[in-house]
């Protein structure tokens, strides 16, 4: 880690031996985690360019546009970056559902200590509904 | 992605090539990212035993308790996953700065339409100071 990447001025992407760098979406409203994804540049360069977040599917290996299917897409209102430069934080206007399961946010259940998991979210839209049709 | 990693109640983490899951840690009282890193199973455990976020460092390839040199421990308060079960969001009771640069969040610049670094976040601790006897 350079202490340029740490505090500089300047964008020194430090990518993965995928080319990734982690993608962490926040509702701008609340700033509560809706998902975490992935990146390659290109999907950060049309990310900026478009103003619609675009992720890196690792298991499609694709560009993956944010709501393309469901209409769930992210208006990105300001993007950041951690110290080391392998995240970036994107603060977001979310159209309905961050989750394909149909959670506002992904992160929808917590580890209990026996380590069973509990729901902690209500479900806001039916998924069944969203991609019925795709 | 299996359905039952999707909605339901049992713990089936997802690992990668590596053995690692995302962790992000925010802030439990006003939900801000301060920071993301990596967890193995065996860090996962030891936060749940602990109450205290334990990371696996990738470049160090060892525990990473967080804060133990600089005292700016994380107290865990609550830990959710996400639905395929790679990334768990940590909520926690942070000890003065997630940022080992002084910054109560590493996520303390944004990045400009231009590409450049701007900071937006104010350093709330000297890191000379935190670190200068270790």
């Amino acid at each position: 880690m350079s202490a340029n990447a740490d505090m500089g001025s300047q964008l020194h992407l430090k990518f993965d031996a995928n080319g990734l760098i982690t993608a962490i979406a926040v509702d701008a409203d609340n700033g509560e985690v809706l998902m975490v994804a992935f990146m390659n540049e290109a999907a950060l360069q049309k990310t900026m360019q478009t103003g619609k977040a675009t992720y890196w599917s690792r298991s499609r290996q694709k560009f993956w546009v944010k709501g393309e299917e469901s209409g769930h897409v992210q208006q990105v209102q300001q993007i950041l970056i951690d110290c080391d430069q392998d995240a970036v934080l994107l603060k977001v206007k979310q159209h309905g559902a961050a989750c394909h399961n149909g959670f506002r946010s992904c992160f929808f259940r917590a580890i209990e200590p026996d380590g069973t998991l509990k729901q902690v979210r209500e479900q806001i839209v039916n998924p069944a509904a969203v991609y019925a049709s795709k």
